[in-house]
């Protein structure tokens, strides 16, 4: 079988981690990844055997300085690729979208470029044949898959009339050089947060508020979620529901795993590449149902929760499986995230 | 007159500062204030030339091997007190009880205790009148005290139909020994938390649920709340209705207070005592109303928002002032806090 | 007495303290401070009743968006002072050097500015006269004049061979908007690091090296100190010298003041304006003496340290007084932190 | 060849470290590990396919009622073993070791015990021999291995005359349960700390003398370093020293690695098991040489620098190789962290 050769512009957080996952698979294949500047990524994309290219050729003398031997440029990389992931930074991918077309090649974007720079935003579960054939898709963001993840499943049995979250953003990735304000909760103050809409693009039906604060923390988002359903179910109906989809992963603070940060000690110790969790974490014994009202907390791994989506997006992009479910368990066995 | 004889039962976080707001009335006097341990509390409280006294035989010595000296024991205070303000840590109040009782002594419990202890809960804007001439009242806790100040006259004037609060807690306090879960986010998992309960022994007709999430963060708890409102204000009404009531303050993101640790520098440049914020603080560009919908964002300094509280709650138990705006604008004129 | 007229350009951090000292002296006072944005530190100026000045008249515009009425530009401010306190950002007191040159007006620049833009560095205890009469001093860093107040009187009592200190940096300050790493540890790889360069300025003889590394952390920096001396004291020596010198404070662990956090704790109990500590802080059991080493911590309140230090700087370039020690002690007096 | 049987007494931190290295060595087994309660660390154990033993009978019950099948308790692990890698919390192998003195079992103490309780401590480059064959050896610390590690090459090829090192610890581990805290730097008052005696253990002509300040970090401890030496090298000729010895590996800020998180994240993309790096890291150009004084910062992953120590204990104690370097070069090689 011919893989379908997928260029990644740009190798960070996660085209990285989309780069790792897809050299996993078997239908598809990296044939090249970008880089702006010879950071110690651009080595490790080496050490990965992945061919590097600048991503123009006015960076191409930066590598040469410190001996990295690019393969070109991104420009060279373009012809060479069926699809392109783009994990430039937010609202870089806008400005790629005109060279892509010209090009003729397809491109996922990220849920940091707004909806309408692909007209299609995309969750595996909940929408995976609105991509098919499609030339660009936006695979929405870590928090927006992550509510989509749950209330999607929750939506579709019970109903909800009504939903209410609230997210406890974590301020910076473990290794951002950026930083955040220390000791600080910051309310995001333009209300409500774009988060509620973002979700609408993919459930454009369903009736959900948004707030937000970052706090001074590395380790995934955590969201408080309460739903006004149609139904009243029973928590464990509401745990059946969500035990009998993908990418959803109980841990239960009687257990000990009581803060986001142990989530993440449970995928070290679970052996996940980069300690990685794709999955939305639900903390079991933090769902409650009182009458028609449902409560629970995840977690989101802000750093790798899209990749699988990614995944699923190409094969849906490129006509490579009609069966959404086949395509999610497909990638879900080769990562090792498989229920 | 003869001002009110007030005891601080514990000299701690809580103690120190209600120690130093009932010392600037002129119509009560701390007597006495108790400490268990020679820490340097108990000297702060001797320098502040306050009677310190152990809390019990046993701890004298310790007191003496310190240089300490102690004016008596707690049962040495007891008789001299027309009112204890009981600010030994949560669930201690409780024990202390019988002892008040036997005494025939007043006494005001702290958010730690259940509202069973004293059976009244204590707002001095929404139940004043409650506390009059009472042996037993509970001044809520710093959230409870900051849910009902913003809570309670939106719904006097525009009424609440369903409210939703997701509480995003500090870790510990600034000075605190005890430290806290590193660079994580822990949710509350007993749902709903108990700060809606807590909410409803002030105003039990309100229908309100809360979630909540810890952070290693020592400035201020941020609240993120959503009201479905009876009536349809606009952002400026609500503001208004707020602005009217004491005890809580404007900020704006626009004029750089973004984050709780900013809306604390605030305080130290407003010359607040130990840099204490006692007004609930609410983003005046973070408010929003969308149909019936109201958003918004406080922070509530926990170390200090329940001290004028503490001094109406003394105000009504001993009958000192019928009216309670008179009560809280004087508290409040005392304090530097009046509007 | 007539009045020393103080300018203060960048009323900021360092900007509003320096200004709250001054106007609690008798012998100088502020007649202005400029800023370059409306932000709430320039309400904050208006409140203090002091003079606001536009830093040029491209911001005048900004400020009446913001309702904010200004005295002037900077240009009006500059032929009203005796001398400038120039406590702008680090690297913009260079640039200004020739303006205040050109108007003939003193300035004192700050610790973020090369010894080479005043040609003298001042520290109160070490080098008072130095400044006598000069047009331009630069009154050190806050981790220098740390390090000059605990070494300077150990050197003089019991010679200094050679010294290393490893300094333990704090983040960011508490409401700082820029932020910092989140749950990391970043030495400063340029070694020695200038700390002990910028010692020498003050103290040429001196033989120290320095290391550093910076903290997720918003309290006080911590130093690690570890000193050859010629003599051979005991900890009582050393902590004697300490105690005769000002602007020297001990705490102790014992009594539960253990870390940067309890420390500033403490200040706030103390009642100190803003929660500062323009005291260096030493953990008296903390001190170590084995042979001719000498071992001790200090934590340096940032915000603060170097304020009492600019007011000596102005009475020793506008000759106010000819005793340091009397100069100190008038200022300490004046700010509540004398001995 | 039979393998060398390996009993892991205290299945948490360390303990889960050392079981997954022992199973990816050809020369040892895990034959059993403990586990006081039945928590998700448990599990973890089962899941790996490590024999589970209750800590002692009264635990027995708690398992049960998890749904957990141990396959006994300690006391029937302890036979079936040549030796036990004691990882049980500080303090607590002391009170072990009568037990495995009795039964005639090996035991391997952490650096939580003092260096009494095996009389004998160990480190694979410094003194591999002298655990040969001996009954009870201690690994020294986390902190302790990582100034061996650099400091005895150092030694032996430039000689140390004096050294001094600040260690700036990490407050908890990432998914530490008991917290730290929270924004303060806290130094160890007690002078100078241990880790200098405890590098004499297994260096006792060494001149070293440290302290020590903890920092709310859960990412690596970072160490300040300050050597004077007998001869004076280069810094190139540094840097071959530690190049040519194993479990050293350099970092470089240039290359945009500046902090302990970054060093970490640097372990995540090389895809290291659980994100851990067991070699002490080196920031390259944070070395610097002035006259006979080398200065450079270390980094100390606290959760797993000691692993591939304890098991060339193991090889030494139970003679499985006479030569340290083959010992070495085995283990890094099973590891993946050879040179």
């Amino acid at each position: 079988m011919t893989k379908v050769k997928v260029g990644i512009n740009g190798y960070g957080t996660i085209g990285k981690r989309a780069a790792f996952a897809i050299q996993h698979m078997d239908d598809m294949e990296v044939v090249g990844v970008t880089k702006t500047r010879p950071s110690y990524e651009a080595r490790l994309a080496m050490k990965e055997g992945l061919p590097l290219y600048a991503a123009s050729k006015e960076n191409v003398a930066d590598f040469e300085k410190e001996d990295i031997k690019v393969a070109g440029t991104f420009e060279d990389l373009l012809p060479k690729c069926d699809i392109i992931v783009d994990t430039t930074p937010g609202g870089v991918g806008e400005k790629y979208k005109p060279v892509y077309e010209k090009a003729g090649v397809r491109a996922i974007f990220q849920g940091g470029e707004s909806h309408g720079v692909a007209g299609i935003s995309f969750n595996a579960m909940a929408n995976y044949h609105e991509a098919w054939g499609a030339q660009f898709v936006r695979v929405v963001s870590c928090n927006t898959t992550g509510l989509v993840r749950t209330l999607y499943p929750i939506d579709r049995v019970f109903g909800i009339d009504k939903c209410f979250a609230a997210l406890v953003r974590r301020g910076a990735d473990p290794g951002d050089k950026k930083g955040f304000a220390l000791n600080a909760i910051e309310p995001s103050l333009k209300l409500p947060t774009h988060h509620g809409t973002d979700v609408q693009t993919i459930m454009p039906w369903l009736n959900i508020r948004t707030m937000a604060v970052v706090t001074p923390t590395t380790m995934m988002h955590v969201h408080c979620v309460t739903c006004e359903l149609k139904k009243k179910p029973t928590e464990n109906e509401v745990l059946s529901v969500w035990d009998s989809v993908p990418r959803i992963r109980f841990v239960s603070g009687k257990h000990g795993i009581k803060s986001s940060a142990q989530v993440m000690e449970l995928a070290r110790d679970l052996g996940r590449p980069r300690g990685d969790f794709m999955e939305i974490i639900i903390w079991q014994d933090g769902v409650k149902v009182e009458g028609h009202t449902l409560y629970y907390y995840q977690a989101i791994h802000q750093e790798s929760d899209i990749v699988p989506e990614i995944v699923d997006c190409i094969r849906s992009m490129m006509k490579l499986e009609e069966d959404p479910m086949r395509s999610i368990r497909k990638t879900d066995r080769a990562m090792g995230i498989g229920k």
